[in-house]
């Protein structure tokens, strides 16, 4: 069958356009975490991106891709996390309107961030019934085109870049470790392992606390998440139609890891290479700590997705 | 009057002989802070370097510096910190033995460090002068080498390995800022600045509770540093005598920063760099944040010294 997904050329493109509104976020390793796991661990820095995530990849190139006529309206999305803040910027570089639906209990830090960005923000209670509900009227009343967090081909192309970026950087790389929520960063990092890589193994890393992307790959079809628990918030959400596809088709594996092991994670990245992660960027350690992933000896890309963390919660 | 110094071929060669065993280090910059402070600000990042700070440049250059026949009996120092660590991977690399003189109240992360890289710890009560009895009794034991952590040329040129590094990775620098506790890296760093750069002002920076090197400057002596209070726990010792005269005669300027804003430049590094660095490398960013310098359209040095903090005592 064939699956509708950025092509090669799409990717390429993102990259070009993105390229001066984003960072080229370095790749860093530790020679003593690669002497723990007896492998060459590549991080790839997406804690360093614009906006302090990924995120900031596919706004830019989802808002570059927008005919112009639409632009003027702006643009508006749902968001508690990464995705509003990266929007919120990308839509600042081009100096159009960015409306941004978030939940009353969306921590001050990220709302501040939204309206630091010139972002427009509508409260709304923390259902994702009324955050769609909301957002539908925010639409109405603005004209403002709903760009999707993950949902959307051209987020998943921007995502795709980071492995682009990668396998520039980086020679020979056997594996690349990406995280799951809701499937736009490994849908584009599976894509790009695909296009710009050599039999590369991927596989997602997502937390036994909120195992639907899990449960779906095996099942074959999109299992709703239904109230997840797990440290790692950007991992909360859904898969996206788009997403499942891609990921059945170009993803190897999906494993999960326990909250105890995205904290030793985490703690190890922190006191050893000196970088501020977020927990969801912990899964990827998390899985080659648990030996859910065998490293011996490969070389292994894996997806540092952000950096977006309350200090005053660090979990050790 | 002829200032006794290492020569700029002394660097060049701690460059060349240091670079298997040490990190080039990578500069990151931060718009939103240039934004703010009206100019360009490049870290460079110690605080990635092997065994978390600087203090690995001086001690491999050290170490490689020695006779070979003094190779055989070791290597010996008293430290508490960042020096102890460093000496001791160092010695590792060579194969040779490291003697470690530590409080008895050093920080159980930094003794099982030193222990993990081989070395031998001997501990001692919390006084400068128990310090050195113990260690010339350990040295009179083992017929070990001291390597004083600041007070020596071949540490000293180490030191300036970074700026050396800096200045190969950044153009058209104006200015350097750089911590000051004993005197080894600010003292490395404003010869590097003198040798390799062009009209670069340097200026030491150091914590208002440990004010001895801002006082020794403006009285043109050493004035012992008497019971220092700060959080940035490498900043506590006096100049070194081989030092001083370094710093005299090519240190632009030394200025003292406040508690708060350390922990205000740490928080800002952490939350907007999302990277770890300990409270005596926030010193310089902390001098730009109480106008200390002005670094108005200029573009910045900052060396960041290291990254060993103990996270559950993260000031904010």
């Amino acid at each position: 069958m064939l699956v509708s997904k950025p092509s090669k050329q799409d990717i390429t493109k993102a990259s070009m356009q993105i390229e001066p509104y984003t960072h080229v976020t370095p790749v860093l390793s530790s020679e003593l975490i690669n002497t723990i796991f007896k492998s060459e661990l590549f991080f790839k820095c997406e804690n360093f991106q614009k906006a302090g995530s990924f995120k900031s990849r596919g706004a830019v190139n989802a808002i570059l891709s927008l005919d112009k006529k639409m632009l003027d309206h702006g643009v508006a999305t749902h968001s508690s996390g990464n995705f509003a803040q990266a929007l919120a910027r990308a839509a600042s570089i081009l100096n159009i309107p960015s409306y941004i639906v978030m939940p009353e209990n969306a921590p001050q830090v990220k709302v501040d961030a939204v309206i630091g960005y010139g972002g427009e923000v509508t409260f709304c209670t923390p259902t994702l019934a009324d955050r769609e509900r909301t957002l539908t009227e925010v639409i109405g009343r603005t004209g403002a085109t709903e760009i999707h967090p993950y949902d959307n081909y051209d987020i998943i192309a921007g995502q795709g870049t980071a492995t682009l970026e990668l396998l520039n950087q980086i020679d020979n790389i056997d594996m690349i470790l990406c995280p799951v929520g809701g499937g736009g960063l490994i849908s584009g990092t599976a894509l790009a392992a695909s296009y710009f890589g050599k039999n590369i193994t991927v596989v997602a890393c997502e937390p036994l606390g909120a195992d639907d992307a899990y449960r779906s790959f095996k099942a074959g079809e999109i299992i709703p998440s239904v109230n997840p628990q797990t440290l790692a918030d950007g991992l909360l959400t859904s898969l996206g139609e788009r997403n499942f596809p891609i990921i059945k088709n170009y993803v190897d594996n999906i494993v999960t890891v326990s909250e105890e092991s995205i904290i030793k994670a985490m703690k190890l990245v922190y006191e050893r290479m000196k970088i501020i992660i977020e927990p969801s960027s912990a899964v990827t350690l998390a899985s080659i700590i648990e030996n859910k992933v065998d490293v011996t000896n490969k070389r292994v890309g894996l997806i540092i997705s952000g950096g977006n963390v309350d200090l005053k919660k660090i979990p050790f």
